[in-house]
């Protein structure tokens, strides 16, 4: 018989499930005997995305069965009770013990984690940070946020929401964000917000953005590629979310004095300049004595899979 | 025979050792059997302050014995090799062995760690922070310095430099720190910067600061005090210091979730106003739904002290 992990991605709208054999996990390049995804259907609540959970689960394994269940789960989380907290994207998560929920069908061990602090554990055992005892994972796409591993293992905070990087202020005058505040590293670093400022630059100027302009839609993604080509509004909204994001790293690195930053998410493939940027400007805000390095996440989407993973190896 | 701890406070200019019986420390209010302090001699180097505190200790132990020696250091050190780093003050202190030195004249084990760590130690265990896992503690004095308690241990970073939230850089087109880089939270929050910005003030302004103006000098704590009487340029510097304090704590809420921030130092002496704007901002800066209390130290400038008695107990 083999001894088989399920684990679980479940991002609001799709369920990623995948099996792994326990004792490939110290393989160089460990990797799933199998993988699937599955979309939530219109009008979803947490008890059919569990049901499209299980009978997924229990597809992957056919006649087999887990040792271990571990899930990503895509909104806060109470790892220690194994209860969702709730789901910004579906109803119905208030509360749910979806670790009892679990066991309860696998009959096995279950641990329940938030995406956050799944993708750094994932980059942390399997990726980017191997052998690094210490880091701060960020993703930075549609939003930007973050999770800790200290001494090896997650770091979750008293109220589990610990690694908010997103919500660090970096300019305390600055342009207003959504959660209220003024300055925030999300405010300037995001993909959307990205593209909210340069379409505000573009109707106030009309000589610079030319390149930026004759792009079919300005999302994060089109912004990089229009700056890689020389688009000056392009270039000043993605390398001004760098700076924001590498202030909060420079910080950070100042307050906690880690070895290791893991930065993943669509924003990290801006190019070059963008990276530069982003490791001047951590390097010039810490400390001179501070010793960090800053490196790409290496698994992708599929971090946090990989940290579900490492939940219950 | 009594069990007995030993510990030193070296702040670079005096040494301060006390004993304390180890059946107490677990007493509603423990206490030193023997406190002394004694300052350091002009020309004094590495060598002449360690001799001063074996004296010093051999004095207050007489014809007993310690059981423990523990050591608050002003300055960096390796708390897991057991040297001094350096003195920023005092010559010959690079990588001195203290703990090795000690342990060869007491005959007993002993730990050192920098002051900063220490002060935190003391506060959890004996201070404001008892009963609180996770603190961050900070000094506001003629620096700002902090020091973590994560899980109930110090946590001290790759480079032992973790807790620098002086240097957090709070405005990032601020005022010029001394370290070089703009908008530090000591460039705004620490008694000297106060004075000094207070001192411009009043030369460029002939109307404001009347109530600064008579005061013998400008200092961090004359300023608290023209600021409790209405003084408009004290007011202004004095909360401006609160306010670039209270942003890194509210960042450092964002980033840690722990539950307490232990603020120590002459700068916290400044009166309501201070404590309400420092509570205010940082309760303002954080997620609404991060919990956390900011308090005053308890021990005051014996925290060093009674961190170095936590290092042994």
């Amino acid at each position: 018989m083999r001894d088989l992990i399920l684990a679980f991605d479940f991002g609001g709208t799709k369920v990623t499930a995948v099996t792994i054999q326990r004792t490939t996990l110290n393989d160089p390049t460990p990797s799933w005997l199998a993988k699937k995804r599955l979309f939530s259907p219109p009008g979803a609540d947490a008890n059919s995305d569990i049901s499209m959970m299980v009978a997924l689960g229990q597809e992957l394994l056919g006649e087999e069965r887990a040792t271990a269940v571990g899930v990503s789960f895509g909104g806060p989380t109470d790892f220690a009770a194994g209860r969702v907290i709730r789901s910004d994207h579906v109803p119905g998560w208030e509360n749910i013990p979806l670790q009892a929920r679990l066991e309860s069908v696998f009959e096995t061990e279950t641990q329940i984690d938030n995406d956050a602090n799944c993708g750094a554990l994932g980059e942390h055992r399997f990726g980017a940070g191997r052998g690094c005892r210490n880091l701060l994972y960020i993703t930075i796409s549609t939003g930007v946020g973050g999770g800790w591993i200290l001494n090896g293992t997650p770091w979750r905070g008293i109220n589990k929401m610990a690694g908010e990087i997103g919500h660090v202020v970096v300019d305390p005058q600055g342009l207003r964000c959504l959660c209220g505040k003024r300055g925030c590293v999300e405010r300037y670093a995001s993909g959307p917000y990205m593209a909210e400022d340069a379409r505000e630059m573009l109707k106030t100027s009309s000589e610079k953005g030319q390149i930026l302009r004759e792009m079919k839609e300005i999302t994060g993604e089109t912004i990089a590629t229009a700056a890689a080509q020389g688009d000056e509004i392009a270039n000043h909204v993605l390398l001004r979310g760098a700076w924001a994001l590498s202030i909060a790293i420079g910080n950070t690195a100042n307050l906690m004095n880690i070895e290791c930053f893991v930065l993943g998410g669509g924003v990290t493939k801006s190019g070059q300049r963008w990276w530069e940027t982003v490791r001047r400007v951590a390097r010039e805000t810490a400390l001179a004595d501070m010793q960090f390095e800053i490196v790409a996440a290496e698994l992708g989407d599929d971090a946090p899979l990989w940290g579900a993973v490492g939940l219950v190896e």
